[in-house]
């Protein structure tokens, strides 16, 4: 296999997962950073003609596996590999992110869902979407269901 | 960081890299399996009711890192993260694939890009898109332009 070595560091708003909007309709729209490491400046070359982004980084704070779980947008539990969960076999987040501007090494970024100083493994250029009407969402859409017919909590 | 280590494999139908679709247009319609390791099992409860799945794998023959290069699309040099190549300093890859069925540890799949038997790091559910006119594609726009003026060659 290989090992991981971060190119650099998330700057978000978060220092603790307990502030991370999560769950139904969370909104991802905070802003942040992607901090490159000088070594791979020139890995950056051209990035700025996208405006999106994938972002692949290390859950570095979550520490253990578990293969099904209930997440935070519902009671039943499901397989991790159908969940994003951070409890994964390989501790691996994937974010898609807008990105506003690059001043040198630092990448302006709209979407962080990341805690601050998550180490990035890789940026990749966004280029396509699944049409939406080609998209089923599985338990998701269901959970989203079932929510919609509960009065809000009180 | 972590020790990365295989979920399970793809089978694909490219044994070398040549034989994979590559560049402007390039259609990625191969079909194949991703074969899950026993002892990852119940993490894919509820996979099935996905459309759309992300899957994360390593370029496990892919053997340098390059923080430039040009793409089979162009020949200009473009970053490394501003591309899909697979000379990264991290080796890992992603595919959107599009999920036809499980038949229990088998995921059968289309849309695989990978050699035959490469490891698999993690697989996300495929959740949403950025809509097509909110994309910028920098480069590879410019590129496709660019071709459209070239005649084929013969």
């Amino acid at each position: 296999m290989f090992t991981p070595r971060p190119i650099g560091f998330v700057n978000s708003p978060y220092a603790s997962t307990d502030q991370v909007p999560k769950g139904l309709g969370a909104q991802h729209s905070a802003e942040g950073t992607l901090e490159i490491l000088p070594e791979f400046a020139a890995g950056l070359q051209d990035i700025e003609g996208f405006s999106h982004l994938f972002v692949l980084w290390v859950f570095d704070r979550s520490g253990r596996c578990e293969l099904t779980g209930s997440p935070p947008c519902d009671d039943r539990t499901h397989g991790v590999f159908a969940t994003r969960s951070p409890f994964r076999p390989n501790p691996i987040g994937l974010t898609v992110v807008e990105l506003l501007g690059r001043e040198g090494l630092l990448l302006r970024v709209r979407g962080v869902d990341m805690l601050n100083r998550t180490p990035i493994l890789d940026i990749k250029p966004y280029l396509s979407g699944v049409a939406p009407e080609l998209l089923r969402r599985g338990w998701l859409a269901e959970a989203e269901e079932r929510n919609r017919g509960k009065r809000p909590r009180t």
